[in-house]
Parts: C-alpha cells; structure tokens; sequence
C-alpha cells in the first residue's frame, strides 16, 4: 500500500461505498503484519453495526461443473433485480487451486466490470481458520459498503465447506448429471448441507440425463430428515451457460429467505453461527498456543508413535502432554 | 464394592475371563472417584497390549425401531459361530432413556444368560467426552477379556453417534420402512456415517414397504461419494423378530471385515481413530479449564450478550476472553 489511510478515512470510505477503500481494507484484513490487523480490526468494528443486510450464500461444487459461468450468470441476475453483489471465494486447502477460482477474472467478464458487483481473488493461503477468518471479517466489510447479496464460493473438495456453511444462509452445491464419475470429488456429508442443489450444463445432450439425475437426488433429499428450519432442499436443472434455470435459482433462494425470515429462523441461526465462530476461536488459540509450546512438539511424536504401537492409552498420553504443558513457563 | 482388590488381581482376573473381576473393572472405569480412576488407568495400561483384538461394531436406529430384538439374534449367531460377544450402550444425552437402553435386560434374555456373552448397561449419564471415554476404556477391558465382537449400541438422536462412529470398525443403521415419520428422530448426517443399512421389521404387511425402501435407501445411497475405504454401504432387509436377515447381516460385517483388512484399511482407520481421540482429550481438557475458569465465567455471558445485538465482534471477544484467562493466577 502505498498511501497510507487513517482508520477513520477507511471507515468513510466503506461506508459510502468506495471500492478503493474497501479493497485495501480487505488487504488489511488478508494481511498477517501485527500493524495491518490492529487497523483492520478497528475498521471492522466501527463497521460492525452497519453489518448483517445481506442474504449470504454458499457455491459449492467440483472443478469443471460451471460454478464460474453460474456465478456470472446468476451474479448478473442480481445486480438487474437491483441488487448490490460482492462474491468472494475460500479455499484453504492447496497451492493447486491458489488464486485460479477467482482469480482469473476473465472468467467472470461482464460482472466483473459492472460497478454494482465486487469481485475478490481467493485470499492468500493459510490455515483454514485463518482464511475462515478473513472470510467472515471481508463479509462485515462488504455489508457495511452496502453489498446486499454476497455470494461465497468453494471448490467441494475439501474442509472449507463446513466452515462455509456456518457462515452463509443458503447453501448452494452445483453437480452434474451422471452421478457416478463427477461424484468421486465431493467429499461426503456436503450433500446433506444442501438448501439446493443445481444440476448445471442440463444443455444439448445432456438434457434428458439432466433431469433423471435431478429425479434421483430429489428422492435421495426427500430420505433426509427435514433441515433445522423445516425447509425442504429444492433440487433444479440449469444451463449457466444459456441462461436457464438462473431465475428459478433466485426464486428458491428468495423464498427460502422469506420462509426462514417469517418464522425467525434466519435470525436466529446467525446468532447461532456467531456464537459457533467464539466458541471456534477460543478453541483455535488455545489449541495453537498447546501446539506450538516447545516441550509438546518434544513430546508429541514420540507418545504418537507409542500409541500407534499400541503400548500407550491416548488419555495417558493426553495426561502426561497436559502436565508438561501447565509445568511450562 | 465391598471386597477390594488390587490392580494385579483385576488384570489376572480379565486376562483370564473373570466375568465378575471384569464387571467390577468397568464399574471403577466408570466412577468418578479419583482413587478408582486411578486404579481404572493401571488396570487400563495392564490390558492395553491384549486389547485390539476385536471386531467393533456401532448399532443405531431411533427407539422403537427394534435395535434391542435385532441385538438378540445378531448376538446369538455371533455367539453360535463361537465368539465371545460384548453389548455395550452408549447415551450420554438423555435423563429420559437413562438405564433403559440395555437397563432392561429382561429384553435380551437368552443373550443376557449366555456365558458367552457379556451385556453391560448403559453407563451413568455424564458429558459426551466422559461417556466416551468411559466406552472406549471398557472396550479395551473388554478385548483384554478375549471379546472379540463388541456391538456398541446409541439411539440415533444426539451426538454420540458420531462419537461411537469414531471408535467402532463398522457402523450399521437400523431403519422402518415409510420413510416419512420414522425419519423425523434421525440426525442428519447419520445415514452418511452408515456402512450398511438394514430395514427392520419387515415382516407380515410390512413386506412390501420395506422392499421399496430398501431400494430407496439403496439409490439415494449409491447417488453418495465412496467411503474412504472404497467400501459400497449394503442395504438390506431384516425381521429380527423372525430372525430374518440376520445371517445376512453377519456376512455382510464378515466381508467388510475381509475388504478391509486386505488393503490394510482395517488397521489404518484404527490409528487414525487414537489420534483423533488423543486430540479430542486434549482439546477438551484445555477447554474445560478455559471455560470453568472464574473470570471466564462471569465475562462470558455478557460478551455472548454483545455479540447476539451485535455490537461486539465475535473474534474481539475470544481476544478479550483470553487475555483474562490467561492473565490467571
């Protein structure tokens, strides 16, 4: 960075909904230097009770199932119903992957150029809490510049999912027709986290196997028991790349939205999300400080490597880490 | 107990199958006293290198879906096809079933006087991480007793299914057909742990329905990513009643025990099994002291109070949280 902002110029700047700002708010947010992350959490503090107008939603789904072309399309359906549009994607987990999702803006043409969306490169790698983090600390920022509709999107393949879902309203898994071959990338239990799922690339050839599949996970949901809210996951075809089945994605989410706001469900199920991230956080640091103490990462490999031989009782081991951990300092 | 015994005659006694020696082991496993732990880890770390030995299975379903009747005859033909058999309940949660998952033995009669067979009562409530502590302790006394078939058995409602999950070889869900209502008591998530489910009951007009939802569950299954062992989860009919599908459930455990075993899927989910345990006690160890630490315990529900109206940021908190509790003593 090269101009220096104070705080208060950032919070400004946020507020009316200065795209410069913002970003280099976000870079301060992403930024692991002790001086950025003291400012960035003044910012996000001035801006936390601006935050919280906005429908969060989920995209997940395995490399090559169109999440972009989904993105773009539905992205574009946003910001013509009038909307404000900030999409941002998480994933932790590999260098693979690094800066690829989103990074290629090319990818996203139209909305990336349109002043209504706001389009962010996955952060930096790191661990998953951290980018958990950020993640959720970005969103603030994005709410309090007015962004209405932020979409968040995951490749399916790793841990990030779950850590997602605790963070969005709707969550929103992209998959293709042929259920055997495409399924191999989606880690278990993400089908269960569904509100919908959306059969994309029902194009061409690809129509008719388009809808057997959504016949058959439509049966395979209705075998779930019921979500917490009572909300039954709506399965669709779509062609991203045609346009179709775009609208009937907006019209599930916004009735989802008014189901789960009319009952007190969508309320409540942030604050249970925020008290999910405390109790997530606290457990982080006072693992990562136990980790990181010199004597257990003596003694770690060693009762590891007794354990799996089967001559040490993980609770006896887990005693004698403890002590060494409290006898320290 | 009114005769006490040293730590050298409780590991002779279950190393050599002293049923009455084993009973009171497990009752010392499972008290609270500190003088019993503490003689309950001697006995433990005596019986660890004879323990392993075993094939765990995790039974669960909802109640009334016949989980106590499908043990009986399961557990018979174990025994007919000469093992030794351990029951044991899991079901921390819940004043309400408390003792009357195996409580009631009357249920399992023959099973219950069989000396080939050991059935224990569901231990006293407590926390989740106690109670499964305690399973897993007993597990190992079991094994050390020469059991070498432990059926584990939760009721399908709380978390403890996922806790059984992570320290059994092989998880079978008990189901009704009409998937509608039954479903209402499952978690969800559950039927993804399943390496088989099995839809008791179908017997007389139950026929029908529980051959369709046998192929149901079956489809919706296949439509699931593969588990990690590449193992295809089995879905079968059972009348346990009628002893139905029994024997047809003992193949399918034997053939997944030999799948499994061949590619050393067996032995490697049971080391990471300890791990995963090693790092659960700690992190609940450092949890409970964080948490029945007396500064946290008074700042606690005001911060909570500041994040639900939202003017605290829920990463601002844990930072304040932590500096009181380490700011101790």
């Amino acid at each position: 960075m090269a101009v220096k902002h104070s705080s208060k110029q950032f919070i400004d700047g946020i507020l009316s909904g200065d795209r410069t700002l913002l970003s280099r708010a976000i870079t301060l947010v992403e930024s692991s230097k002790q001086e950025h992350q003291d400012q960035a959490q003044e910012i996000i503090e001035a801006c936390l009770p601006r935050s919280g107008k906005s429908v969060r939603i989920g995209v997940t789904g395995v490399p090559g199932v169109g999440k972009s072309t989904f993105i773009e399309a539905y992205g574009n359906l946003i910001i013509e119903k009038g909307h404000k549009l900030a999409v941002l994607a998480i994933d932790p987990s590999s260098s693979r992957t690094k800066g690829s999702i989103l990074g290629d803006k090319t990818r996203m043409e139209t909305l990336a150029s349109d002043p209504r969306a706001y389009i962010r490169p996955s952060p930096s790698s790191g661990s998953l809490g951290g980018v958990a983090r950020k993640t959720r600390e970005s969103i603030i920022l994005f709410e309090a510049a007015g962004y209405d509709y932020i979409l968040i999107e995951t490749v399916g393949v790793g841990q990030s999912e779950t850590a997602v879902h605790s963070m969005v309203d709707f969550f929103l898994l992209l998959m293709l027709a042929g259920a055997g071959d495409e399924l191999q990338g989606i880690k278990r239990g993400i089908m269960e986290m569904a509100d919908s799922i959306i059969i994309n690339k029902a194009d061409g050839d690809n129509v008719k196997n388009s809808t057997r599949a959504q016949a058959e996970y439509k049966s395979a949901l209705h075998l779930f028991p019921p979500t917490d809210s009572g909300w039954i996951p709506e399965v669709i075809t779509a062609s991203a790349l045609q346009g179709d089945g775009v609208e009937n994605a907006w019209e599930i989410i916004d009735r989802y939205v008014r189901h789960t706001t009319t009952g007190g469900y969508f309320k409540e199920k942030r604050a249970q999300q925020a008290l999910f991230w405390l109790k997530e956080s606290i457990e982080q640091d006072l693992t990562n400080d136990f980790y990181a103490h010199p004597e257990i990462k003596t003694l770690l490999p060693t009762l590891k490597d007794q354990i799996l031989e089967g001559s040490l009782h993980t609770y006896s081991a887990a005693k004698e880490l403890l002590k060494a951990y409290k006898n320290k300092g």
